[in-house]
């Protein structure tokens, strides 16, 4: 049985994820599509607009074979770690490539580009850093240290390219047997705001969710079984989720917090938490408190993923424990069909990381922080539908049958 | 000048209280009454109805000639170190007297238990210990030791003797040269829920305010000002406060956190963490949270002074490093008629431990736990209101003219 990997948030899955998993069926001739997911709380520091349950159930309904959980600890991170998480998981879960969406399209640009920065990582470093020093962010600081070091080929300003990149050198630095593959995107430019086709931005269209509901606007770039599960799941929590709903838990916690407390937080680095106290005594929104903390130095994106360490109480000890590991830590099995399942079986005897499937048995000791990573991210609903929502996390994985899965 | 020190809560400002003040005045022939006034929570760990800004405001109104924070390290603990810490405070202030209500109504057998208390307090000591290692609470423990070493002369069940007792043994102990005085009090029980009579217990007052609101039941048992008080504070806050308020910030905590970052928390002693832990998973309420915890061991009060050391994150080394000083960290001055500001002025050179007026200047480290705890206190408010009432904290005292003041 041949296996493709994809790495996803599904944060909803939408048109464009159908056309990314039948061209990665076409491009890796796989039988069976494995995707590693994030879980309650995404790369950007935001939290998933509906639970890891529901997106999980939306994309094996629409063509998805297997899905696994990125644990947590990698997937609230810069992109090379998120890179790195998502890699291994794939890796010991068994595909033979990995097929990702790229501005690009080509996936020759990307191998020679991480042949040319492997051989120029020193310049490369300290360019980066020189730029960093100056006060520039680290996205601005390595798109000119790409083009000091001569790459060229790719637009590094692209988000699916960096991403993309982060893949390839993730799999090149750990020297695993993927094949890389890439496909065009095509839909709309990853921030668009707007939806004006029936292939729109993940982005654009959240904000017509939370904004204005499942309107006719928002189901014509969502397949029926995402907006079916996107109901049945404000059916349980009688919302969807955003960081504004999390701001008095955020700021509950920061204003009971000393600096020195805050320092141990992942993220909250060189100074940070004296700036966070400062803005808590004015914030008066999740987007007006990050407003406040933003600087040329710290991203948006950045200072999100802080303020989600924050919430869920993650410290630089967590983290350094995780990953000091020289593989994940763990296979968390979030869902799978026929397909899925007959893989899986193949696989089993050979894995050298133990499959987790739901909170009962044999957890290991880091499955803790994505637990919590839930518990937080169920933590704005009232108390019985956040133990309603929880016990998911005690049941086997989800089940569907293929017949049920729809084509676009 | 001669003062009269009151140790109280005003939670909220009741008939009662002028009778205690009125009644103080009059046996301890004083000028000058100083209350000692928990300030956000409460001995019994709970938040106070309304913000120490508002209860110094109607105390002042209804016949208080000064008003003094206890520091919340005193302000939620059990009975003796709560004692310590207001009688304490009223000497540095330097009253002459402290008159306390009791069930009892005379002074003497207070003075004769500390007294017995004094020369039987190893055998004490191993009675109570006894009879918790049997199981019991500290009050049932307490109760039957106080039994065994001969003290029949007060009932020790009942709550405002064993405060008065508490007064007067922390007085003896640190050898201070203050009057004991202690009128009867004529309310209803403590903990009787119906408002009766024109002066009716703080607690049934608060159960039909809360539940009710300002009716002309609980309008009966207050003084005018109070009322005025409830309503302003009402207008500015939206809401009064009660635990159930506080639920969702406490439960967000206590899931983020591990047995071994709750147990640095004070009040969480014995292998209480692994209790919070389990109960958490099913607590859709702060009373019920309680229910599940309680055990005959410990008791609803000494359960919600855990939790409300949780919810502001005060450790054991925070109340360790408090304590362990020989006396108050410093005197914080809520409000004062010209009466206070006349007698603060004469004491004013004879200090030995710092006047605090407002957060902005010359603050004690330890202030700090008593900021965190008001901020605390408003964390259930919208950003807008929290920011407006907060800033209370960097005015001056609460000045008002004495003829504001009213009699009952």
């Amino acid at each position: 049985v041949k296996a493709c990997g994809l790495v996803v948030e599904y944060n909803p899955f939408h048109h464009g994820h159908i056309h990314h998993i039948q061209s990665a069926r076409k491009v890796s001739d796989a039988d069976c599509i494995v995707a590693i997911m994030s879980g309650s709380f995404l790369q950007r520091g935001e939290p998933a607009i509906m639970d890891k349950f529901h997106r999980t159930r939306a994309a094996l309904r629409a063509g998805a074979d297997l899905v696994l959980e990125l644990p947590y600890i990698y997937a609230v991170q810069s992109s090379a770690l998120f890179a790195k998480g998502a890699v291994r998981s794939l890796h010991e879960i068994g595909v033979q490539s990995l097929c990702f969406g790229s501005e690009l399209g080509r996936i020759d640009p990307f191998i020679q580009t991480v042949e040319i920065l492997q051989s120029t990582q020193t310049t490369y470093d300290t360019i980066v850093k020189a730029y960093l020093d100056k006060g520039l962010s680290y996205p601005q600081a390595s798109e000119r240290a790409y083009h000091a070091v001569g790459i060229d080929d790719i637009d590094m300003t692209q988000p699916n390219n960096i991403l993309g990149l982060s893949y390839v050198q993730a799999m090149k630095q750990a020297q695993l047997p993927i094949e890389a593959l890439t496909i065009k995107r095509i839909h709309n430019h990853y921030h668009d705001d707007a939806i004006h086709t029936a292939i729109a931005s993940a982005t654009s269209i959240r904000k017509e969710l939370l904004l204005n509901g499942l309107t006719n606007r928002a189901k014509q770039s969502l397949p029926k079984s995402t907006a079916e599960e996107l109901l049945q799941y404000a059916h349980l929590a009688n919302q969807w989720h955003h960081w504004e709903a999390y701001f008095p838990f955020l700021h509950y916690k920061v204003m009971t917090m000393d600096t020195q407390q805050l320092a141990t937080i992942h993220g909250v680095d060189e100074g940070l938490e004296h700036r966070l106290i400062q803005t808590s005594k004015k914030a008066t929104s999740f987007y007006d408190w990050i407003n406040r903390m933003k600087t040329k130095r710290y991203t948006q994106t950045r200072l999100q993923r802080m303020f989600v360490h924050i919430l869920t109480n993650t410290t630089k000890t967590d983290v350094h424990q995780a990953i000091s590991q020289a593989t994940v830590p763990y296979l968390r099995l979030l869902g799978m069909n026929t397909t899925g399942r007959e893989f899986l079986h193949k696989q089993k005897k050979q894995l050298n990381v133990p499959i987790v499937t739901n909170r009962k048995k044999n957890i290991p000791a880091s499955f803790e922080l994505d637990e919590r990573a839930t518990n937080v991210y169920y933590s704005i609903l009232t108390p019985d539908r956040q133990q309603s929502l929880r016990k998911q996390e005690f049941t086997g994985p989800i089940i569907i049958n293929d017949s049920t899965s729809e084509a676009w």
